[in-house]
């Protein structure tokens, strides 16, 4: 496993082979974001994207209370929004908002970082789950909470149409458009079982603990398939969804041209002798 | 609020601050719709998009029979229909085509103005929804119906593939496309049950006043949010439902920087000291 | 009828008039695919599509065991996978490659010719429908199956990312991308209930039988339809769902002024007259 | 022809049965748009689009001086795009810049009205053609000059990004895009050869009065060809530039399956008989 | 080479290896297309598509006269556009332009198949080169011609919107929009001078011998590269033409993932040693 | 000015305020691109392109001979592109297409750095400018050239279908796609005399001095605009360049929305009084 120990606002272990357990780890400040902990958000799911040695991540966050309060309001930040650096004159209006585009841009590319991750990801929803929260979790590829958890769209209780990716994804990850304009325009909570009839969240799990057994097994699942087919199927699913059927259709022909290959071979013997397969990394 | 007292298919109301209820006014005939009911609307919700002091809509139907039957099949109807002006020659084939084709754009776009409406709008269907209902409610943001209501999706019935918006937004909007095609070929009618399940509407009231009570509750709630976050969202869930996520990001991204500013900081100011805020318009 | 005797992989006859229903038709094979299977299956739609005879299609699988198990791994399918010629010197790499690129291609096309023919095709799936079977029900357009019918997107099985269908359709006609993206990566298998309530399928029934008597009535109740507005529908839903919504209207619009006619006059006469009608083939 | 009078900023007259010449009217402004000129020149080309009467435009600048210097920079013009309005309180930062959005996309759609118009629209520029005049003449479907013009990007010497169409639309209707890059950021003057030679004009005439002569003749030659066949081929190229060639070719079988009729027959029977031919009005 | 010796409007040779030079052989009928002819042309080129054997090809018009004067309007022509089969009934209206439109469909995909043909197409124009001629020479990767050549976007002239490809493909290859509106509105003729300055050729022949010289130059020229490199190229060239850049980078990365292979290795070495290379076919 | 005197393949000079000189300089390898080069490449311009003290940018090849001759083909370019590395085991087929995949994508998006640098680029081409060059400056914005520059779309001669930017933007830059089809299949060389004529360059220059002294000039006066219209334009044109006239339109009105400011009235001011402006970085 690579070294993540220098990811100050975030905790990562290795619960079994292949697996990789990413969590927030600021449970003091309900695991809210401050710009550090996005920034290192977007540098894991990079960096873990490219090791071959991973096949599956679980996403969660650390304590009792929250996955996450959403975005963290201190001067760190605020400073970051508003673009004011100690001693420094203040940026004219325009130039101002110039540079309020590229912290969106910076923002929103940590968020996608995770969709963009070569491997499966299983978000694991908690506690407080606000905002930022709906967003992260939305670029994970499967999510599972707990009978407890507390969602909500939060954004527009700070005045704030959605900017970093729930108002592109979660409609087209859910089963209601109804249900979904009226939690972006109200904001109001919902909780595990209108998640889970509306298809956001595919397991409700007791608790926690229940949750992350659930979240292991799955990654461990995932984990022993061929990571050509698994992290071919994450590729092409998110190439598809933004296009025609047709354009879907060619990319994955040629992409199959060339992932196919001895994986096959290995999978159809194993199928046949009955043995265990253990597949090379990619 | 503007008047709109000339609007003789329409009746519209302020049942509460920033909030309007339009109700199409022909109970007598089942609130079908005649050309001049389908350029009211149009021309309605135009007006309502750019007025600032409305926050939120309402959309239903007069009477206790029906949401709408669809079209009103009068002499007036049928001469628009098939292009025959009193006193003239008819057109010849190829010409007459070509008015046919202007008159579904106008009923198109007469449809379309209340998914482009700026302000949310939430739709109250009840009784007999047939047709030209389904399109209208496929328009609006939110959807809610009585437990009696009556759906179908009727076009087949007359020969006809719906051509003003259900077959491009409905299998957008709910959650089974098997369901939905099924509905599109038969023609069959679906009741409340059915569409609270594949998420057509995201409540079911016991009756008319019930749903009227849920909706003006949701529009009273979604008026107090600063403007500009709803507004802002309802145009971006629009723009990324029709394009990749990241060109809808993109988009996104440059959105909000011009749109955000003070409502922010009052939102922050408020949340703080817990004291009620009052948005300006937009 | 046309012939269809020609076909030896399949069994289609007609259990009512405009209605065909279209068997795989090798049970002792698990009614799997060897290269002759999809290439016939191509055939056959691509007949049905133009042969004005037809208004609808059942499609399933003989025997009890199976709607299909997927890919016959016989030695002529290894063979044409494999671009290995009996007798004559195997392909150098890219050309291998190339081979097996154009394999992919044709192979999608014969899928593709479901969802490309004019007439609707419901989908009945019982048994073993694994892999392959997923691909062919998503390009159907209504999915009904028994109780105890065993789903699964098999392809991580076989260490193969889905390459005919399934990773472009069937997210685009389910309710939940959380258990969609499961079910892709870990191959596991799902049955009757869990597809009723993502919306895969939209009618369970007890047996084959049952599944059978519900297919043919949903088929002769589409059958006595105008077929101008029911493959109008069809092809207008398909062209929507890969577009802008703005898109699929205006293309709508082009498309219903030349195909409005007389079936409306006729549908609507019988509307008053209450008698039976019968329309002309397309 | 339609009554044109109440429009003061522009003169109307139809210089030859079908065609209409449209001139900016305010030669002692060099013809510069206040808001009034461009909205009037939006409600214009709206009128003429839907007045069958019509089948081809000229679109030119009265007097000697200019086809138009650009943006009228009037107090009318600048309180217009500062938002401000006499006696009220200035509006807020956001909701100020909420406005100008609107401004842009009002002034944006009156430009594109040229494009949209049915009618084909010749765009004649000489003298000054700054800024704005790119702009409008990109939006005409043929572009004629004299050899004096002084066309000039005008933009970025106000600080400015282009933004109601020359970004858009100049490079899609010429050969260079390293010569259109170096127009757009510096803004330096070209000329008629320039324009010629990489393809924004395709006829440079001596003079005015030779462009006007040159125009005339040919919008004269497009009003006998079948109003069907012209306005179809300017609908089809618009739709057809901004999609794949597939999709265009998708839509044009869909619009010629309704626009193909008796101009057809007419126009053979008379290629045979040799006799002139006059096509109904559409 | 494969048989073409059944069709009976076209004569196909062989000049040189690889090579094949395909002509439109009804000298005595101007080389006009009826029915049979578009539906061999579309059927050569999905032969010659897919056989190895070839690696460029030609495309001419036999005779001194036309290259081809466009529809050849015979009984056979009218019956087929006018959907009459002796001794049967008429259709009705709207199944009569159902029929159109299936006609138009196959016209436009006989026509395509020369864009989707895999080896590259080199269109030779000379004479009378009207309507249809262009749809086909657009279609072609190379057009050239001879100095005398006469072309013209006929369509209008016979009351019609270009539909089978020019309006979508002829402003996509060439650099002038003003002159292609021009041309399509107007039908007006223009010479070899016109299309080489525009670049709707790219070589001007003094007659038609010398033409064919120059294109079977080009044609030897390209047979002697790699057939992985130059089918590629033209694949990806069509495939990004339609879209956005970055997409057509990476559809680009995932085709030379699987195309990148020995050939490359032959051509290095072949640059060391200086010595010739045969590719094998593809 | 940054420190780019880490980047050993490249020097960086500022020959005048607010620009920069980026040249390859490998003059000795005749500026061939190793692995290490195409990295700097990409790294240079993401640097440049968040630096606000730059304002345009020229890039050029050191020496009398080349631009850059295309790949080098040195022992450390194979192993990287073979997938070897010292003293590993090889990887086996399929996770070696894989690797280079990524290899593609990785050259990609270092070319790809040069058109998503914010700050406008200058390609001059002299001498030698095979394969990679012609991709380079495809990506650059405006390009100018000397008179002996010898060009070739070289990739055809390794075998291979160009895949770092030439076959996805040459077409979309030039006026004749049949001159560069035939560029692209036959990988001939051609001029500047050429490359002009058909709006490659739009600019020849005599030798290499008078190019940079050309190349100069217009860096400088870009230099001189505000950077807000300048960088707005290359943003806007490039976003509007990949999708449909009234995409770009909307994204180009929220852009200016946030854009437009005080830049505006500094110029407006400056027009007025004649003195000359400097407008802040950006």
């Amino acid at each position: 496993m690579p070294d993540f120990s220098s990811f100050s606002h975030f905790k990562v272990t290795s619960p079994s082979k292949y697996v990789l357990h990413v969590e927030v780890a600021r449970p003091q400040k309900l695991n809210s974001f401050a710009p550090t902990t996005w920034r290192q958000l977007g540098d894991i799911f990079n960096l873990i994207s490219s090791d071959s040695r991973v096949r599956a991540v679980i996403l969660s966050g650390a304590g009792d209370r929250a996955f996450t309060s959403g975005l963290d309001l201190s001067p760190e930040t605020l400073a970051l929004l508003s673009g004011t650096v100690k001693g420094e004159e203040p940026l004219e209006e325009e130039r101002l908002r110039f540079y309020k585009h590229r912290v969106i841009k910076d923002f929103q590319d940590s968020i996608s970082a995770v969709e963009k991750c070569r491997k499966p990801v299983i978000g694991l929803a908690h506690g407080v789950s606000y905002g930022l929260a709906i967003d992260i979790l939305c670029a994970a590829d499967i999510r599972i909470c707990t009978s407890t958890v507390r969602f909500s769209i939060k954004e527009v209780d700070i005045a704030l149409a959605a900017d970093i990716g729930t108002l592109q994804r979660f409609p087209k990850i859910v089963s209601s458009q109804s249900w979904f304009k009226e939690l972006a325009y109200t904001a109001r909570e919902f909780g595990s079982a209108e998640a889970e009839r509306h298809g956001f969240v595919s397991f409700v799990a007791t608790d926690k603990q229940d949750a992350f057994e659930k979240a292991l097994q799955l990654a461990t699942l995932i984990a022993r398939k061929s990571p050509v087919a698994v992290q071919g199927s994450k590729h092409l699913i998110n190439y598809s969804r933004d296009r025609p059927v047709q354009d879907g259709l060619d990319y994955t022909a040629a992409w199959n041209s060339f992932a196919l290959g001895t994986d096959i071979i290995q999978a159809a013997t194993a199928a046949v002798s009955k043995k265990p397969i253990v597949f090379g990394n990619l």
